[in-house]
């Protein structure tokens, strides 16, 4: 069974700012102004994916009978991932956008530390410059954007195990671009490249390996684009997450003295 | 003009241990035991590099007419590296060993960020588990060790330009075994591999790129093992710096908006 | 001083086709219908070309202080790589197209010898199949393709040698639609990704290594395209010259028999 | 169930030296001397390996429940690997070492074809230079040696899949040395490094993808050496199996024309 955490932002679509998120001292008129805002952002969000963005996605693998889901959120206490969560959590999928800095950095340390131990890491289209994925990879993520253009994704490495079961390309209208040069190093693997109607190319899906742990981050996923309804990129998410899957555990990031030498009993 | 910046952490070498690192409330006795320690550390290193472990590859670079170096270590003000040197740094030389703690997380967050947009960065020996090659290179660094032993370095990349000048390898009796698993990501070139008597092997000379900077981490370097001598070792650092020397830097790390697609005038 | 040399197919530019080149046994009616559209076929590319394909390169290369060119051709004795030339030459420029089944292979083996000596090798556009690219990558090179596209080149890997001097992207209509997937090993570097207006997306110039020999592949170059009089196509390709220029050479491709332990006089 | 054939050589293995392969017009006293040093070789190996060398291999294989070996070597018809073996064949072991060139390159060929159409290749210990993985890797597979020496391998990537159940290291006494420089491009992944006591260090497992298939070499394995009655060596070679194992074939290695771009219907 494979423990799968999905990590959800979430601050877009609450129906409300929490207090303590909202500036300080700011006058009533401009906290209600900002609440209406997020009220619309919200809403606009529910009507693609009533369920929520990561709804979908857990939905999708708790439907696989060799994975256990648990769903999670930065407004949960401890952001969310409780050191006994993140113990028993196999692969983290981890969906963040405007709320980067609010993932405390001492998290951000368990979290680089469970992977370099075995942890499989998903972090899914916004979350190219989180914490985690800059702690873990050592780059900036930067690249260009840009709302609702048209993308089809190319399958380049067909013998992949997350390319399994997905045809040469396929199509998401109504995605957000994301454009070269992306700052990431070079990838183990390459599997998927983005061409989007305006222009652009991305590396849309891109594996790495750190320590023991393995990493796969792929590009689409606007909050307000149906992709996470796509079967393909479904099916891509379910393959990455076995991929990922920890075979064996790191015990110890250590630097064990040798003390005797292999050669020392000649 | 390549501008060399050799950072060095000083604290093994120093003949006292300054007031500020003892640790709290010990006893007079204590505090007097510790010194003496530190005072036979200190002129443990100074038999061997009566320069310093750093002054001696210092040293060497500045006798190369297109750098200039600027040698600094942990107990100069701001750690050595106020943000005036470290915006006029083109590759920056990192030796550390016992206080990698000591160096604060903001000073590594610029580093980083610096190294992201063109800096050289060669970390050296101990260095495996400095904050700033953990921040770039997203692992542990993790290894075996073993002191006094004897190492040959094989170069495997004869057409690398780190690796110009360079035999097919060389032998440093006295060095500090550093011994596989090695917790690095995948490099994108093994330059040097070490062999050890006592019955290890090491990927000695490594090389990542994260942003626009280069990064090559080297092996030999104990602080009381003559390596810093030897010409060959010291030709592969002068390599090194070339090699990591900036052609251009990288102004932006952030995510531009690229509101008018390449397409739209189409 | 770069010793270049040009290799030219030719044979899609050549007013007649050599009485060798023709079918056996055909009848005079036949013979002259060919010869007739080897006439519209060499007139087409005239028109983009007057100075032929790689002629238009081979001038730009000779404008360069520190190259020296020399332009041959399949048609050409020996089909135009004598030994003594093979054996004088730093980089070898190739496009072949419909002709890759007659170079002989006694040829491509001595190419790929003086690559993995140290030869730069420099394949273009149709040359993907060629029988030394095969030789060398040990791959098919298949792709997908389609005349008449609009192709915009972006540059991915801003710090790479090749890539100095060029935008983040460029634009090049009216080339050959080249497409994913691409029958080629990993990469060392991927520096252009190509984007098309059909599209498709491309891995549009890859590097390798082989021995002591660097090798770049680039898309763009359809023969009756005039990608080659864009001043940045030619200044990738002078880049990619001076890149892949051989700093040492490898006398010995052989396995020497270390008779003599390194440790045996321990 | 995966259909393994094992290719093994035999030259050095077989009793006598078939007239064929004797150099042509030499005296009845020369062939008869060089029958006689045939038959000690025969005998050495047959101490050792009194089942053959490959013998041991393949009956290691057959004994796992999802395999299905065949062992076959030159002295056979069509060179052991008929077409109809051949396209039945899921991974090829090969150990080859003073025969390499009688295997015909219309062979090597269909080999090569069968491998970027899915095909896993196992080359093992002296068949670094074989024309199929010369083919397929572009490289000389240059190398030092020395007979007689004792290896200790390595695990430097515990978390491949062909490395699962293997220690940390291991020792294989009475090996032959095999030394860096090694003439191979850039590994996908190094599984294995070997330390010799004389004095060298090799990348001993490698790991490439070339097209669909799947390619390990792995340098132990000396005709008159114990190592293939290692457990260990025999394990590493099993996981290569399934490691290698195809998932899915290509089709097809040639150039299809996109006659529709996928915008046309835009």
């Amino acid at each position: 069974m494979i423990r799968v955490t999905v990590w959800y932002e979430y601050l877009q679509e609450a129906e409300k700012i929490p207090e303590e998120f909202l500036p300080a001292g700011i006058s009533e008129e401009k906290k209600a102004e900002m609440q209406q805002g997020q009220a619309r952002s919200a809403a606009a969000i529910k009507a693609v994916y009533p369920k929520g963005v990561m709804g979908t996605v857990a939905e999708h693998l708790s439907g696989c009978q060799d994975m256990e889901v648990t769903s999670v959120n930065l407004y949960m206490p401890e952001c969310g991932l409780p050191d006994e969560l993140l113990e028993r959590t196999d692969v983290l999928i981890w969906w963040g956008h405007v709320a980067h800095d609010k993932v405390p950095d001492e998290l951000v340390g368990k979290i680089r530390e469970r992977v370099l131990k075995g942890m499989g890491f998903i972090p899914l289209h916004s979350a190219h410059p989180s914490k985690p994925m800059q702690a873990l990879l050592g780059t900036s993520g930067s690249l260009k954007w840009r709302e609702d253009d048209f993308c089809r994704v190319w399958n380049i490495n067909p013998t992949h195990p997350i390319a399994q079961g997905i045809p040469e390309s396929f199509e998401l209208p109504g995605e957000e671009m994301y454009g070269e040069p992306f700052g990431i190093p070079k990838p183990d693997d390459i599997v998927f490249l983005g061409w989007f109607r305006g222009g652009e190319v991305f590396r849309s899906g891109c594996t790495w390996t750190r320590g023991y742990g393995k990493i796969f981050y792929f590009q689409p996923g606007h909050e307000t684009s149906p992709s996470y309804h796509n079967p393909l990129v479904l099916k891509i998410l379910e393959n990455a997450v076995r991929w990922a899957a920890p075979g064996i555990w790191c015990e110890d990031l250590g630097c064990p003295h040798a003390e005797k030498a292999p050669e020392s009993g000649r």
